[in-house]
């Protein structure tokens, strides 16, 4: 079984936007065994779109078409299809009605009447979020759906009205099922040699991809029947995460900053940030987690010297004997902060993020940062590679991680 | 004159991998006068790189391939496209002596070979940042490239190698030319009345794109040659600038936080920041400009009252009257990072970023921000829509659109 996603909307081409809906329904429709083959992204053009969903027609039988189905002239998605199948378009009552009671008080406007035509024989789809109703129509062993291109309004759609109805006609085939495993600390050439054995199965399918939070190993697993499909990730998860130990910070969607949440909630206990070259970063990512206030308490971002003297009570000869960047300030930011906010921990980062600044001695890159807790004071050392960024993201990761290290050991 | 952009790669279709190549190429497409009429996705599978290679070559006069030309049995391309355009494929010494030299001391693998091999009569495109080299050919009147994969050395291979050939075969019938004005703090809607008059005359082109940082203003001119193209940019420009007045702050690419930089490091002016709710945000992102050291001194994050009481010294008797999320907090806080830090502004906000915290008194979005000057505390109060990282970053938009508004005044 294997489908297309058509994408319209000029911005998608020129526009600067990036196409992220078929990401979405790639993903959704893998997950009841509906490979996605092509993805196709056009204007608001009838010609084109209409060559699109010809060609769609030929070599897949799940088609779904995202966009062109708002109030105004450019959305004409809902005419070429009905061209195509060479069904008129009909006014869908129940659409209509759909519409008037989203915009209720507001203004109805005529130009809303054309978001109730449909062709006729489709099957609505109703729009959980928006205004614009959906629709998807079957004939010759195509299916095709119609989708808005909003992407809230698209996805509630899909998961509320057309993942059921996919799933009853062309479930029970192949099951698939995904995890992601999200390590830390292991390069990429390290996290496939340790699963070189586990990789070479191919079955399931183990792909990995290197980022600036770590490496993912992605398991896919197809089989007959779900329990065989979950049985054979929970084998494999268990094999990778023999060989990987501790480098497994989470699964699928689940960032470092989160983990580190979870773990300091079920500990009762408290952190206290202290940020030079990543300034603010780490902070803003442990209160990008809703509940963060249970044990997140303070942050300080230290840029200039006088900063961290005043702020941390970082001693002055210190920065003049090592320096800023070094293993010493570190230490006395980490254990500043703790002092300063009365936590549990104290997390500090010191590095030269570029792309100025560094020198022969202390490049671009180069990264100190410690964690001070009842048990004293601990200093890493690191050199990452990247851009600013990329070097600002790998080191507040590399800090969050030595959280979680420490308080999983 | 229309091109087809063909991505190839299976993780585009469901590996969650966004494909953002194509953005890139019809960027710079556009740019030198072609427009992208298609995109297709496709995995890496011959029969189906091949069927879309073969709608490409009907509906396209310029056709750019991305991905599978690597070293790998995955990477298909190159055989694909030889057997659609008949060709032989041939290995090119060029191709070799360049990825040997590429290679350097490393090891080379006959794999490597692989990467050298063309079809008969393409001309190669080298690669300034990797070891696979690309190719185009051209027959029939159509024009075929084919690129590598990964975004930086398609990227390198396309400005360097590729686009002058395109100039030259294909430039000069209409030179397009683009602009973005960037504007905060007006809702779509105002915008497009504002502008309803330069929109109406359909040339050029105006778009809007409503985003967390405001309404984009995108002016595209399509023109027979370069100057008119710049000039009624300029004019367009202009009309807009006149329209809108104070709410554009920025052109292309410029964010809020290079151009709040910018103004003050030319007034040489320090600022510091008190965070609650945007948890390190502002300070994160007014740290992203490389060079901020010269500007940007410190930042309090302070989620606890304990925090706000002891960095900011703001005082108890208002927290306990008029809680964390309040005008008079806000201003205190701002009050307090100036004082400590000692800079000419301080910018505070405190806010409720949700999901939970809200009330039916102080509702989730409702944000209080104070900017402290020489002149004294101004505050603002703001409620915004979204979940808790749209609350987030509107906020440090707004709060750093403060710092800008006080700067051009």
């Amino acid at each position: 079984m294997r489908a297309e996603i058509i994408a319209t909307g000029s911005e998608l081409l020129s526009g600067g936007v990036v196409e992220t809906n078929s990401i979405f329904l790639a993903e959704g429709l893998l997950l009841i065994g509906i490979e996605t083959a092509f993805k196709t992204v056009v204007g608001d053009n009838e010609r084109d779109i209409e060559a699109a969903l010809r060609q769609a027609l030929q070599r897949a039988e799940v088609i779904l078409i995202t966009g062109g189905i708002g109030p105004t002239e450019d959305d004409v998605t809902r005419k070429v299809l009905a061209k195509v199948m060479r069904r008129r378009l009909v006014l869908s009552e129940d659409a209509l009605s759909a519409i008037k009671g989203r915009l209720a008080g507001r203004e109805y406007a005529s130009a809303n009447d054309r978001q109730a035509l449909v062709p006729v024989g489709s099957r609505l789809l109703l729009n959980p979020v928006g205004t614009a109703p959906g629709f998807f129509l079957e004939e010759a062993g195509r299916f095709i759906a119609v989708l808005p291109g909003v992407p809230q309004e698209m996805e509630a759609m899909f998961s509320e009205g057309l993942r059921p109805v996919l799933a009853d006609r062309f479930g029970g085939r192949l099951f698939i099922r995904k995890r992601v495993l999200r390590t830390f600390g292991m390069p990429e050439s390290a996290v496939n040699e340790a699963l070189s054995a586990v990789i070479k199965k191919k079955r399931p399918f183990i792909g990995l991809a290197a980022k600036e939070t770590g490496v993912d190993v992605r398991i896919v697993a197809s089989e007959p029947d779900p329990e065989t499909a979950e049985a054979v990730i929970e084998k494999t998860e268990s094999a990778i995460r023999e060989r990987l130990k501790d480098a497994v910070y989470g699964v699928d969607g689940q960032t470092m900053e989160e983990i580190v949440g979870v773990l300091l909630k079920q500990r009762r206990l408290t952190i206290a940030v202290a940020e030079s070259c990543t300034g603010g970063l780490i902070s803003k990512r442990l209160t990008d987690v809703s509940g963060s206030s249970g044990y997140f308490m303070s942050a300080a971002v230290v840029y200039s010297n006088r900063a961290k003297v005043d702020m941390l009570h970082v001693p002055d000869e210190l920065l003049e004997k090592h320096g800023a960047v070094s293993r010493e300030v570190a230490a006395a930011m980490a254990q500043g902060i703790r002092n300063a906010a009365k936590t549990d921990f104290g997390i500090s980062v010191t590095g030269i993020a570029g792309p100025t600044g560094g020198s022969a001695e202390k490049p671009v890159g180069l990264v100190f940062m410690a964690l001070a807790s009842s048990e004293g004071v601990k200093v890493e050392e690191h050199r990452f590679l990247g851009d600013r960024g990329q070097i600002r993201m790998k080191a507040s990761q590399a800090a969050l991680d030595m959280v979680r290290r420490h308080l999983i050991k």
